[in-house]
């Protein structure tokens, strides 16, 4: 399922940002029609001393940077977290046809939880969503990231 | 009174915006200690080809790049318009101590509009707001924006 080859793309990524002391998520924007990836990105929010670069808004900001486009209508986005209110609109404002998710959140998520910011009226482009991919295996490396944190305080 | 004048300059970079073919918003982040302004910026969406390059995201990302910090504890962000889903969440995940905001949104705000983020459980930082600041200034420079758009189809 090419689904799963993508949410593999993103936890290769997630463990990436885990080995950078980020938390561990990872994201990518696919073009539908061709499979092509073509962005990727970690969370970065330490490295990059900026609190919006989680690895959604990133890699949506890449998409548009390298397709020279401010809008991602027809593509795809896959990230291993259910996406944060801040990148759930940011998903929203590009225009995204299809959000695809790993493990839910029900913390800080704005999808399916939280401000669930798809069925608010204030929310002008609704993508199709589809989440739990690989959840299990997403949500594991978090746990992971975050169980070694408690373990050096 | 200090908001004003901080708004004044807010209406200041909105007209830039404006003059650039952008959605007049301005938005500055303010050392409330010492009175300066630390970062400045405009909606960019058109020209940075970057979907999630509002005034508040864009103003907050270089205040975090001039500071070298990746959280705003203490400073204060002013923007002519109620933010949107995604910037009322950045301005959380920065830690802004105070929002000020202009004109008030009822399409697209999430303040005290739309899915008042500030007031969901998913939201972990809630930071001290005041709306309605030069209020009818903020709402006219996008008014007229709109309206010359119009004109021109």
């Amino acid at each position: 399922m090419d689904a799963q080859k993508y949410m593999l793309r993103c936890l290769e990524l997630a463990q990436k940002a885990s080995e950078e002391d980020e938390v561990p998520i990872g994201a990518v924007v696919v073009d539908p029609e061709s499979g092509e990836i073509v962005s990727e990105a970690y969370n970065l929010s330490e490295h990059e001393l900026d609190a919006t670069a989680h690895a959604e808004t990133l890699a949506i900001r890449r998409a548009c940077e390298k397709l020279g486009i401010n809008r991602l209508r027809g593509f795809d986005l896959y990230v291993t977290l259910e996406p944060c209110t801040m990148c759930a609109a940011a998903i929203s404002m590009a225009r995204i046809k299809t959000l695809y998710f790993g493990a839910y959140d029900p913390k800080g998520g704005a999808v399916v939880n939280g401000v669930r910011f798809y069925d608010s009226p204030t929310c002008h482009h609704r993508p199709e969503v589809c989440g739990g991919i690989m959840e299990a295996e997403c949500g594991e490396i978090l746990k992971r990231f975050f169980r070694n944190k408690r373990r050096k305080i």
